[in-house]
């Protein structure tokens, strides 16, 4: 496995700190790619890969590309673009790593397949820190048999793997994540909002939410936020109306109605109609919160 | 403190442990009253106490009395019927533990001045298992001085204790986590429902959601039940459409919109117009699962 050659598109802080985690395992890393010569340069400097002047170099010395791009308007560019990663790309292997729609992880696995070579999705519900110390959470869709093939490579990067179906399904699998996470932050904002409301001292509320049936993770994660108002984003308000757009999509398409995703939905909405699309999702609470932004009081 | 002669109405099982456990500590268990002679008479002849024949007959005999009884009406009998428990009731404290809607813990207040007497509102958030053992979780409102010359008891049946403010706050800090917790059960009940639909292994979504911030109580204790349709009762779906209700009424009173909290009482009513009242609130399940009873394919 460490005698594979390993590329890299896609050099921000995920992608970068993945490289050179590989790295420190032992692994080859071969060329980078970015759109951003210095990102490129420095960490090619950094690792001793080939700076890659084209999408086609990095599979050329490649055996293994990782793509850490952003969306899948990134990902037609450097799979579909002239120049693109697919350019004699027979046997190579792709692992995807954006969180990107279940069609276009489809879509690159049939493709992939047409030019000799092999595609997965990894989807990771992790951040910076443990891409760069191999903690990644991550869930692999794809060909179980690829999966099977590479998966000392992901070990290494992971504290937690799992393979969870075809190309696409770890996609839909964190719409799905990030649907209820968001349920879930709206339904907190509502009910800290509520707690203002009646005058009750919110610390203590907190601490009786987390004792209680109301606990979750958001109400680690977002609850301090929703009381400063420090909306500073991890994941956007824009993003989370997108996965949980993406949801109920999957559930239309399944006949299934989802009353509380929709009105999360409607929620999120909200927020980037109100221009506080860019606010993290912490931020619903200006919905809910008597006198601020979002209420009939404001 | 353990002089105080304390009586008890209401001898289910949360009212019998929390007798049990007070006699173990040391206190005195004066006079016991329910309408089932039986379980008045056989907790009477464990304790030591008294088979008060009357409600009248409980103030009698006791500085303190508990009552945890189970609804509003229950409450209007006990305080306010032919017999009851304001007779005579000078310098005697009542501790009132049912989850009751806030108004009636201000009524209660206020009539108990009227006789000389005090109340306090003592809302539990555990069970059976923390009444019998003293680790309770119990949120107090009503009078500071009241509460701070019972505290010692008070802190004998519980492990975490909180005063929250007047009479009344104590059952609307309830309301407010009760309704957080039904919104986030009704999330989780999309969540896995949706996961079905798509075909995902549902014990490694439930593991992903652990992990991630989908994570939250109620996907430890109902996830499984709602994979598995064992909606046996432990609180209602009537009882959580009521206590949204009380918290929806409040957010109304303040001029707040909950949307969240609006289509997940709307959920909950719509299990009762189903038929499944008495489900578990896990049973919201039923609603977004594939071909189960409340969706349009079943």
């Amino acid at each position: 496995m460490k005698d594979k050659k390993i590329g890299f598109v896609g050099l921000g802080r995920m992608g970068a700190n993945m490289a050179r985690h590989l790295r420190d395992c032992g692994y080859t890393i071969s060329g980078v790619f970015d759109i951003d010569e210095e990102l490129k340069e420095g960490l090619a400097s950094e690792l001793g890969a080939t700076v890659c002047a084209s999408l086609a170099a990095v599979t050329a010395c490649s055996d293994i590309v990782f793509t850490v791009v952003t969306n899948d308007a990134a990902m037609d560019t450097i799979f579909f673009g002239d120049d693109n990663l697919f350019t004699d790309a027979n046997d190579t292997l792709f692992i995807n790593c954006a969180t990107l729609s279940p069609d276009i992880h489809r879509k690159l696995e049939t493709e992939a397949a047409k030019v000799g070579a092999e595609s997965l999705e990894a989807c990771m519900a992790s951040s910076i820190p443990q891409a760069r110390n191999g903690g990644l959470y991550l869930m692999i869709g794809g060909s179980q048999s690829t999966f099977n093939a590479i998966k000392p490579m992901l070990e290494d990067m992971s504290k937690d793997l799992s393979f969870v179906g075809d190309a696409g399904k770890a996609a839909e699998v964190k719409a799905l994540v990030n649907m209820v996470m968001n349920i879930n932050t709206a339904a907190l904002a509502e009910g800290l909002g509520l707690g203002e409301a009646i005058g009750l001292d919110l610390e203590m509320l907190c601490k009786v939410f987390s004792q209680t049936g109301a606990n979750s993770r958001v109400l680690e994660t977002d609850a301090e936020d929703m009381l400063s108002r420090d909306h500073e984003c991890y994941f956007s308000a824009e993003h989370a109306a997108k996965d949980s757009g993406i949801a109920l999509d999957i559930a239309a398409k399944h006949g299934l109605e989802m009353p509380l995703a929709a009105t999360t939905l409607a929620q999120y909405q909200r927020m980037i109609d109100l221009g506080l699309g860019e606010y993290d999702k912490s931020g619903v609470a200006e919905l809910t919160f008597p006198g601020r932004k979002g209420t009939s009081q404001a």
